[in-house]
């Protein structure tokens, strides 16, 4: 299969601290760590990379937490091209105690110079001929213009790769007008990014925009496609129940994978919950439980089940 | 001045994350990182520094945390003795929001090995011959013999050099019975490692395990000393407020800089109240105001102060 260039504009160290319980102003006892690469774009190269899809992540990556990140991808098997920057690649902390959600600490990531920017586009551009899609997924470091995702977009265009974009506010919205193939939002990142109230009219809007695929992830009400022939939905697997970080970025990879591979919408649709709800199973945000995947494919909501 | 050289078993990367306000099971910006050497001895080593004395951090160091860690005592001007470890060196996170207390999670620090510690105790022995004191100070990592410290007395006492520690628990205890010249516990740690019930009675069952001194620091109360001479008092600066994290660990540094200077002992209890005062002035912990030092240092609680 041909490789799936995914760019990560603000990559992290994610790193979970399990405590006795959270409680603020304490002091607490570190009692597990875990230290993985996270970041949107990350989690779906991981995803696609499970589903045996080739992969070449763009990360810019800087300091000892650059170093260590690039090292795990590595370690991971995952292919890297990276610019490297002045600025400390970031760190999130997620403090778990057994309750429902954790208490979670976003660095906001290094500043990048017009020259570091430039050095990601040229990694980009360096892997992009004959790629199957390009994808770039997560929130841009602070400072940054969102034109430079449309400048992505347009570099994929001129080289015949399409491209999906997964973002929200003025990058979402770059990316619609710059003609992205696809974008795919979550509902809550739909209606803030477009300023409307529903489904349906942030599905549209951006499609006038200049999207021509919007999906939107809708958690356990499934995931919902609008484009120029209509809207379908897919339903969520139902009953799956676990973590439900980096869901999201699985079912990115779940379309991503069948889209790349010419599948109709509803299949990719439904290999997107299927794959999303793989992920749910995982404690870890990024990981995908295979098994329970081919297992969801087989699941058709029509033939049984109500919404 | 004759250097001192100071031991921190566990040292630490502190980082500290400003949010707008800490809350259980959210997702929180972080506003503003600092990130800085840490660990009790380090904080000692750093006071001791700013009052112009030669120092020497005796630390076990590995992976990225501990790379950084040993440039940025370097960037501080500071003397290191490094015991390299396969473990990484640990982390502890404060998170502030302008509220009273920070909260705060520790990481626990790396397992090391007996010949790492062997290690530890070699670099110890290379900077011992000549040295004013050895200084002990904070929790030993996960895993660790508190046999270690008796140990590291023995070495110094065998080349004449005396030893402060500043420990707790097994540690603490194991310091006293090695013929510690100077413990210098808080009152909650010293309560907690003799298990009895009042300042004086804890004091006494430290002394009469073996310390020749015990100092024991009781924030806005001062600090208190019992030895075989008997006890003694200094009050605390009045009316100082700001950020206890490493007060302690300045008030030992001040009691220090006394001790190796061959000041009185209560000369060297006002120098450690002086000095614990002008951290808590200080933002970061390891930090002190020097000018305030001096002013503290003309404070005598006796002129008209009552306690």
């Amino acid at each position: 299969m041909a490789r799936i260039v995914v760019v990560t504009p603000n990559p992290a160290i994610d790193v979970t601290y399990e405590v006795a319980k959270v409680t603020v102003g304490e002091t607490h006892r570190v009692l597990g760590i875990a230290k993985r690469p996270g970041g949107k774009g990350i989690n779906v190269a991981r995803g696609l990379h499970a589903l045996g899809h080739e992969t070449v992540s763009v990360l810019p990556l800087g300091g000892d937490s650059g170093s260590w990140l690039r090292q795990a991808m590595a370690e991971l098997g995952m292919a890297t091209a990276v610019a490297e920057i002045a600025g400390e690649t970031r760190t999130t902390v997620a403090v778990t105690d057994g309750s429902s959600h954790p208490t979670l600490f976003s660095e906001p990531g290094p500043l990048l110079s017009a020259a570091e920017w430039s050095s990601v586009t040229e990694r980009l551009r360096e892997h992009l001929v004959g790629a199957a899609m390009l994808v770039v997924s997560g929130s841009l470091p602070p400072g940054a213009d969102a034109g430079v995702v449309a400048e992505w977009i347009g570099e994929a265009h001129r080289v015949g790769v399409p491209v999906l974009v997964d973002a929200t506010g003025a990058a979402l919205r770059a990316a619609a007008i710059a003609g992205a193939d696809v974008v795919k939002p979550n509902l809550l990142e739909l209606l803030e990014s477009t300023g409307v109230a529903t489904l349906e009219e942030g599905a549209r809007a951006l499609h006038s925009l200049g999207a021509e695929l919007v999906v939107v992830s809708l958690g356990s009400d499934g995931l919902y496609a609008m484009r120029e022939a209509g809207s379908s939905r897919v339903e969520a697997i139902p009953g799956v129940t676990g973590n439900p970080t980096g869901a999201g970025d699985a079912a990115a990879a779940g379309l991503v994978s069948g889209l790349v591979e010419g599948r109709p919408l509803e299949e990719c649709l439904r290999r997107a919950a299927a794959l999303g709800a793989a992920a749910v199973l995982r404690p870890v945000a990024g990981e995908v439980d295979l098994d329970a995947f081919h297992r969801f494919l087989e699941y058709h909501p029509t033939d049984g089940v109500e919404s």
